[in-house]
């Protein structure tokens, strides 16, 4: 048995997301059609675990850090596979990007201690959001980016950040109607960064409830054009009432650029 | 009567060049089916004319600085257009990016002076082509470079370049088969840069024969991964021999960056 260690990176764009839908995995061996013949679009999880089940000749299953939603990128997103086959590193990272489309990539692959897990062993992760505040995007970022057409005041909407820092309930920034779960986190870094015409929410923590980045940078979009007062963060923290927030940001904006471990 | 000048970013992939072909303008208005009623790859010229014609309410015809070749991008290609409609730029800029299709943008519109000529008042150009030298080329950057899967020797690339600059007859990097024509250019610049992972060629000069870039970088490549003697772009600007030359790198690797005017 061999434990293996993926950094992936991928253009969300046409993908439903990171997870193998339960119902499907179920059905036909993770075949992607629906009962009513549909085409049904692609999940990351699924795509990689199709090639390596074709390269080592056995089913595998991959285990991400977590999911991203449909449409979400990632520079560099973590996951772990156990396998019988003894493929040496370079040659499995090389055929995988051969049989994988273009838009998903391993962009890194070494060999895991038995007790490493993707999800488990994390100890932080890192998104970017990026806002394109110029008049044109450029063809080359425009599924990279969400366009903010209004005058944002940067100053208010870094103060507002600042509040995100430390462990609060997120529970305000959480999908609305999910299965009630700890909603506790640890902000380590909510930073905006002037980027040309690009504005660049990064935040850092122990971990993200589900569509909290985007739920976040709504809600500080909506201060920044005088849309919501300042103190919404704050008073979303303290009240936890999601109706009290912003509109949740397209998910195109959205990118995992980090998973660490210790 | 009123002069607009262009200047337009767009991602080549899906196009088939600027030009809209004479044969297909001549048939049927621009229309997109071949007599074999095969679907055509649309052009960015006559992407640009049909939207603008949409806006303006009259036939309008797009002259560009030169045509780029299916599949090469540009950062800023510049043209003109002649309207009777008299639209303020302001607005006429907004319209024609929300009915342009994502991978094509006019990022600035401006009036221009009567006498102005996109192709005939240009004084220069500037190319860049990227050149991936890393093992796996991120999916954001796949559509742009040209991935190099053997050690490059740059520093004897840069040599080679340098004695690109100057005026030289350039016909052994023309196409072959071309109707003869002048061939002679002068080039400003011929840089090697490196860029992470990236090796940028660039290249400035008062024009460019058709594919004279892709096929300039093609021998450059091969002079540095020692398929082909240093000295090999002095002999094909002194003998004039295509069959020198090493082979036409990649579309995909290529953009225009900038068209120059006094």
């Amino acid at each position: 048995m061999q434990k293996l260690k993926l950094t992936i990176a991928y253009d969300g764009t046409r993908y439903a997301g990171w997870q193998v839908q339960q119902a499907r995995r179920r059905k036909a061996g993770g075949g992607r059609q629906t009962t009513e013949g549909r085409k049904q679009q692609p999940t990351i999880q699924g795509t990689l675990e199709r090639v390596l089940r074709r390269i080592v000749q056995e089913p595998v299953r991959v285990v991400g850090s977590g999911r991203t939603d449909a449409g979400v990128h990632a520079l560099a997103q973590v996951a772990h596979v156990t396998t019988h086959a003894r493929i040496p590193c370079g040659r499995l990272l090389r055929s995988l990007n051969q049989l994988l489309p273009p838009d998903l990539a391993v962009t890194h692959l070494e060999e895991a201690d038995t007790t490493f897990h993707a999800r488990f062993s994390a100890t932080g992760k890192r998104y970017r959001y990026r806002l394109f505040t110029g008049a044109v995007v450029p063809p080359f970022i425009r599924p990279y980016v969400h366009q903010v057409r209004v005058a944002l005041d940067l100053a208010l909407m870094r103060r507002e950040a600042a509040r995100l820092l430390g462990r609060h309930d997120f529970r305000a920034f959480a999908r609305a109607g999910g299965r009630p779960t700890a909603t506790t986190r640890t902000l380590s870094a909510a930073d905006l960064k002037r980027r040309g015409q690009e504005v660049w929410v990064e935040l850092s923590g122990n971990g993200f409830l589900h569509t909290m980045v985007r739920s976040i940078v709504g809600t500080l979009i909506d201060v920044g054009r005088g849309h919501r007062p300042p103190g919404t963060i704050r008073r979303l923290l303290t009240t936890r009432q999601r109706r009290l927030a912003g509109p949740t940001a397209p998910a195109r904006g959205l990118a995992l650029v980090e998973v660490r471990y210790d």
